[in-house]
């Protein structure tokens, strides 16, 4: 652990993002403790040797009286739920969230007035697996964890937030939501939805075709594994910027099946295609080691910043 | 190696694939050799022992000589040249081929009237990378190969070419080539032209994008990898099939996007999607073992089986 002061986080939900969470932080020497809704969770979490409750009201009267850094780790529709709890309970501590959409999960936060202490999060990691049995503390490791600098965000909250993040291993963007929601739409959401349409135009050629399906039909469609309402949940909220990436992977698609049909060639297609997954392949993060949280204008300076790429290894 | 009459092959062409087969020809006890057209390709297969040479007229007259098993292993582009030069040197030797698509190659061999000894095969294996170096022995170890059953197919070379895939520890299924076109385009040619897509698509959302991305995008746009006129030589040959193939894939985009537009939910895909991915993940290949080369209506046995997810595992 990077930071002595304000060590006590309490993740709520111990699904495969929000257990991992907890794992990582207890292992990096936080005091972290956990609510779950179902007893099933529970009780799993707590036979690992870690301390979660079913008791939403106790686990977060313990967070107010802590200053714990609390991390709303459930699915976008239990967001508001949850939140309503906090204000009751625990409306003063620090609050972050690892949602998959963050515009959504901002726009709740200030409904329930809470934004004073609200810093969004995103950790940029996952498996088709779920739930606490595929948690792990290395999960962050060497992940991108996007943190919210929007308008308003207050040093102190965010500082407790990265740190988090840089202590589970990962490294910190940060991004504006808008901008954050944008962006996961296009190397996220997209590819679940590209993935379960492969899924479903390959095996419509029957078992000939799946049993002759390798490497390519097989990598294509692996997120089409995971469970089909978290896949909801993780890009319903995110409809506005999802149709526009649809939009602009319908258009390519129509492009290449219209050169196919009227000239036998997949036009430009082919050689884009390959040039930007070089350009994925080869990207370089570059470190921002600049701007302190706090510093002048250093929101916008740091929204800036990650925009071109940059990302936070430190806070010292 | 299963027998020992008629125990040479000789492959034309030594990139990812043909390397493969003659590597794994060798190494299960066949007398192989082979062509291949750029003397760089040649000489990095004679420094790791293998016996390659670059005069196709040497190569083919070798083969006559020996009754060798002739394996196309070129790209489609090169297969009418290549195809003249064993109607020259070879026109009585049993002939194969590894290429992509089925019905092209069926068509350029029968206007070369190789058609008597020939039978299309596909091994379904390969990687992003190509070339000799990126060859091997094992590349075919439990992968799908398809054996061509066409009307007219004889038994003989059907049994050698069967034979050779066995014994590069390939299953065979057997299918028209008509059948094999449609299905590959659906689960190989397609996985390309979404992997293309995506990485597009993706890299427009620019470096933020890019850096947040994680396993769904790498995963999805793995093969995008693979090189450009490699992709086209791979898909543009079967335009018919993968335009349908495409069609379908357009029409589930669409009916997303308009449902995640008119009402904020992905409508039936998802769902589709995961049962389909489950169907493949839980796939049963079973073992065609009452149908041998030459039985009575042997063809169109073994083309139903194939259809139904038959694979022939042995030929005793």
């Amino acid at each position: 652990m990077t930071g002595d002061r304000n060590s006590a986080v309490c993740v709520l939900g111990t699904g495969l993002i929000g257990g991992s969470v907890l794992r990582a932080a207890v292992a990096t020497g936080y005091r972290a403790w956990a609510y779950n809704r179902s007893d099933v969770g529970a009780r799993a979490a707590r036979a690992d040797g870690f301390d979660v409750g079913t008791d939403i009201a106790a686990v977060l009267t313990r967070a107010a009286e802590h200053d714990a850094l609390i991390v709303l780790s459930v699915p976008m529709p239990a967001i508001d739920t949850v939140l309503s709890d906090v204000r009751t309970f625990a409306p003063d501590c620090a609050l972050t969230d690892v949602v998959s959409v963050k515009k959504p999960v901002h726009e709740a936060v200030h409904r329930q007035e809470l934004g004073a202490h609200y810093v969004g999060g995103h950790p940029m990691a996952g498996t088709a697996e779920s739930g606490w049995n595929a948690s792990s503390a290395d999960l962050f490791r060497g992940a991108a964890w996007a943190v919210g600098v929007d308008p308003g965000t207050r040093a102190e909250p965010w500082t407790r937030v990265a740190r988090l993040a840089l202590d589970c291993g990962a490294v910190v963007v940060p991004v504006l939501a808008a901008e954050h929601d944008r962006a996961v739409a296009r190397i996220s959401h997209l590819p679940h939805v590209l993935a379960e349409t492969l899924a479903v135009a390959g095996a419509a050629g029957g078992d000939l075709a799946l049993g002759l399906a390798a490497g390519s039909f097989r990598d294509g469609t692996r997120v089409a594994a995971t469970a089909p309402d978290l896949v909801r949940a993780i890009c319903e909220p995110n409809a506005a910027a999802l149709t526009e990436a649809l939009d602009d992977a319908l258009r390519l698609l129509e492009s290449a099946r219209d050169s196919l049909r009227s000239d036998g060639t997949l036009g430009e297609l082919i050689d884009a295609g390959y040039s930007e997954r070089d350009r994925y392949d080869t990207l370089r993060r570059w470190d921002i080691t600049d701007i302190r949280p706090g510093d002048e204008n250093w929101l916008e300076r740091l929204a800036a910043a990650g925009q071109r790429g940059g990302v936070l290894r430190t806070l010292d």
